[in-house]
């Protein structure tokens, strides 16, 4: 591939050009949520599955925090931390969401034990974590830049699920509120650090690398869920079932 | 979880219960192909996908190389090694599947690329590699397990093909044949290995857990397809889309 070296603000408009063709909130399942087309065990099954995605964040975001080369890098970094693992008083990001999957009816000890969650989502998930781990730090660090784009679909998200589903309320969506304010600090950070670092053609095209598959681990856990809770309803085996059915 | 030892022969057969329950031959997507329902393009979709799975397995049989600790055992897995790669002269699996891909129409240098595959494949593939990588060499060995079942499903496979697809040859399916006799000689070693050295309860489960990951490994690959080219057709994102629709 012959790529010419961006500005950092043509890096951005090329970041958010992936963003407006890849980002989850083009997925019909997305659709089908904030149309609150979604029955309740649907819903159940995007609860339970997504969890898992947020059980790892603080996973990821610690290797992330240990390659970090400075104390000022790695404070920053670990804001992501507390933002998620919460300071042992007020909730983070992931004792939200339990209270969001005890909110749509499940039992929150089968959710925080993962065990029912469908095998693409694990594989997805832990492709992140993977990724993380092993690639270059930049690459790391783009591949947070997802949430670039993601106040826009909690925005749509929220307002479409407490239109649309009366049996959800806005303190089953708390989650949610934090990161309105949350994304944006990080991924100015993270866009920011990338703009930086990447200062080569090749270390460019592997910050979009990064955000494409960044995408692809997002809109993978869509195209489970789709699968097997929406149609044509194959539900892998030892996976969640709806109970009462669809 | 409270288990009792297992002997080696009920060892066994929690195994072969594990195949006759989670293995991908029970998948819709196995019985649309090997009952002739698949169109060209469908076929197309499978064998390229498909494609990245045989790349990564001799990439997961030099990880398992690498910590087996004699000679002997390591002559032994090495064969596997030439079963995929070749010697040089007599091509392997690989080539082998590459072969299967220009058969039924795909351009080798696109397969070989394997830029086109869905990122559920990739991920449950990538899945694997780590799980060898960073398990146990017991439960390594023991995601293999599956082998134990694949004579069955490429009998099935090859025969079906065959009746239904005027535009398969055998020479097409040259890939399958070797694996007839291959796959009984791993299973065998594999079968004996984790007999002989699971024996603890731990353990045990360890090796059941590992066979149960490793056939949510082939679901995975045949959900993702199954979603994409058959049904509702949601396509990710810069993957294969086949050529005159369906």
């Amino acid at each position: 591939m012959s790529a010419a070296l961006l500005s950092p603000e043509g890096l951005e408009a090329a970041l958010r050009a992936i963003g407006a063709e890849r980002y989850h909130s083009l997925h019909p399942f997305h659709r089908l949520l904030h149309d609150g087309k979604l029955d309740r065990g649907q819903v159940q099954a995007w609860a339970l599955n997504r969890y898992y995605y947020q059980s790892q964040i603080p996973v990821k975001d610690a290797l992330v925090l240990a390659r970090l080369p400075t104390s000022e890098l790695r404070r920053e970094w670990r804001r992501r931390l507390e933002d998620h693992d919460g300071d042992g008083h007020k909730p983070g990001g992931i004792a939200r969401w339990l209270k969001l999957a005890e909110g749509v009816g499940l039992d929150p000890a089968l959710v925080e034990s993962t065990t029912a969650i469908l095998p693409t989502t694990r594989f997805a998930v832990d492709a992140y974590v993977h990724f993380v781990r092993d690639r270059t730090l930049l690459e790391a660090i783009a591949s947070s830049l997802t949430e670039l784009f993601s106040p826009a679909i909690i925005s749509e998200r929220v307002s479409g699920m407490l239109a649309h589903y009366d049996w959800i309320t806005a303190e089953t969506l708390a989650y949610f509120m934090p990161r309105l304010t949350q994304a944006p600090v990080d991924s100015d950070f993270a866009l920011a650090y990338v703009q930086a670092h990447a200062d080569t053609v090749e270390k460019q095209q592997a910050v979009l690398a990064a955000l494409r598959f960044k995408c692809d681990v997002l809109w993978s856990q869509l195209d489970g869920l789709y699968l097997a809770y929406v149609a044509p309803g194959l539900i892998a085996p030892g996976a969640f079932a709806p109970a009462g059915g669809r």
